[in-house]
């Protein structure tokens, strides 16, 4: 599937290295909880991932059932990169990265002929193609630090609102997957709390969740970088986005930033790859009833495909391999396959 | 005051030192919002600090107001020590760290001869008073890692239904600010989000946050320890308290920590110390109607005097300059003087 498009990336690694952040003091609407029609799912063929997430909110919000859980402890967490919206052929983060490039280096010209910034502003598509992990670290880290985090976050803003996506030559924030928008609102009017749980930025997500996902600032864990408060010149409090990573939100890291800003094992959680084996993991371990769910991407027509048995060249390090897919059924969780549990995939079709 | 009692520590630091943390699988109960009167502030006498409260939310929640601000961007802090339960003669949690020393100690002997173990278990009053804030700083890493978040929970919900104060001989968690519970209470009224934004170890404060204060754990922020995530002899997934500091919420610290882990600017913000500056700070520069209010301990008879002009010996650190009521004036926040703007400070009384 266009995978001349694709990065040579180890897509976790990558991930890891986008986590410099921004404040978002933003203007959030109202989470959208109308139009739910009888059927709470209505972009989901009747099957098995459908029935399993109907019968865990039946199960955990029925006061009579063993396993009901207190309104407070309702939490669902969504890795977003391949879980809540398209990660091929390349994360949205690292397109803004690069994008960014240009600004970057016009504020700091002694950039212009170091590598791999000359590579970037050179356009030679196959040349950044082949930028290695250390290369979009140090993009990533020039990108996203040195302004203050309301700046960083509007200027998010700006560009998630014109950036489209090659393929359909739409919003990248069109791409999101109709049917876990309808299981986010599902969950929220069940007196679920929605989390997005991402190996990408925090502050980066934040600048458009509440938009998008109708979740606030608060509910998006993703991989943080250090901010550092401090004065302007005309001594106006600021926080400034600094090259340094706190927080990896990948693999094992999901667990430990799920405890560090929520506080609470979720009772769901949605990932669609090894980065977030560790997050299903730790929610399923969970006493009572949990559930864990992987989306597998096997529709090459309407998507991509790219998981375990799709045939992918060895140089796609898939983010969804066949050890993932084993270890999902020794551990019960459900695997969602695009292609047969999705009615629709996008709200445009 | 009892300054006998008190324990010759740079408040501050001290506060920084405590700072590993634990997990909250909460069985958080309903928030309280019933038994609002017309009044919605009872327990405070008429004066500018009720007043600027009441002005704040009326301003921010008129739909008419140019001062109007979206429901989803309500967002109240609340240092807890000192600002919301009493902080004298010594931060409960430091009360517990020590009172965990046996524990730590019978799990590793080797501890037994060494100080500042050796001086904790003496029980010599007058010389566990005098320990440097270093020796706090290796109590507090010894008593609050090593454990399972799940099992430092557990500790602390045990240790704090059953600790009580000296002087009043009653729970810390009575010792809560009546005064404060109800603004807590009357901005959720008005779709506040309320935080605690403390010093204090986050995990610590997250054990009893929901019942005390309704504030479910993920709207506690507090100083963060690593944690680790690994596996029991069992296989079964555990994240472990490592004695790391992570962030510092203090200082700087608060606003740093307040845009990791909330994401946005609050509109009203609560402190009663040195520590609280920044916070309140970021808080009132923000555009808008913003709020910054600061308790002062100035009624010895029914609680503490330790502010600034209360004559206290210099060995008393305090926690309320008078630099600090200097700049208050000049930055428009407002004094809450316990003495005269709260008519009742306990629920028991």
């Amino acid at each position: 599937m266009k995978m001349r498009e694709v990065f040579a990336l180890n897509r976790r690694a990558a991930l890891a290295a986008l986590a410099v952040l921004a404040l978002s003091v933003a203007p959030i609407s109202a989470t959208a909880q109308t139009g739910l029609a009888a059927d709470p799912l209505p972009s989901w063929n009747d099957g098995p991932a459908k029935n399993a997430i109907i019968d865990l909110v039946k199960l955990t919000t029925d006061s009579a059932s063993p396993d009901f859980v207190a309104p407070e402890a309702r939490i669902a967490t969504f890795d977003q990169d391949g879980t809540t919206w398209v990660e091929q052929p390349v994360y949205t983060q690292v397109v803004y990265c690069l994008e960014r490039v240009p600004a970057v280096v016009e504020a700091r010209p002694e950039l212009r002929d170091v590598e791999p910034f000359r590579t970037v502003l050179s356009g030679d598509r196959e040349a950044i193609a082949k930028l290695s992990l250390k290369d979009l670290e140090a993009i990533a880290m020039a990108t996203l630090s040195g302004m203050d985090v309301d700046a960083f976050r509007a200027d998010v803003v700006k560009w998630i609102g014109t950036a489209k996506h090659p393929r359909w030559d739409r919003l990248y924030t069109d791409l999101t997957y109709q049917p876990m928008l309808e299981v986010m609102r599902y969950l929220r009017a069940n007196g679920y709390k929605t989390y997005i749980v991402t190996g990408g930025g925090q502050d980066f997500v934040r600048a458009y969740a509440q938009r998008v996902y109708g979740i606030p600032p608060d509910q998006v864990v993703g991989s943080v970088g250090g901010v550092k408060y401090g004065y302007d010149k005309d001594g106006k409090p600021i926080l400034t986005k600094e090259p340094k990573l706190l927080l990896n939100d990948n693999n094992a890291g999901k667990p430990e930033a799920i405890h560090m800003e929520i506080g609470a094992r979720p009772i769901i959680a949605f990932g669609n790859s090894t980065g977030d084996r560790q997050m299903l993991e730790y929610t399923t371990a969970g006493s009572g009833a949990r559930l864990g769910l992987l989306v597998l991407h096997d529709d090459a027509a309407r998507e991509y495909a790219y998981g375990p048995a799709q045939g992918l060249p060895e140089s796609w390090v898939g983010p969804f391999t066949q050890e993932l897919y084993d270890e999902a059924a020794k551990q019960g969780w459900i695997v969602i396959r695009m292609k047969t549990d999705w009615k629709k995939i996008f709200a445009f079709e």
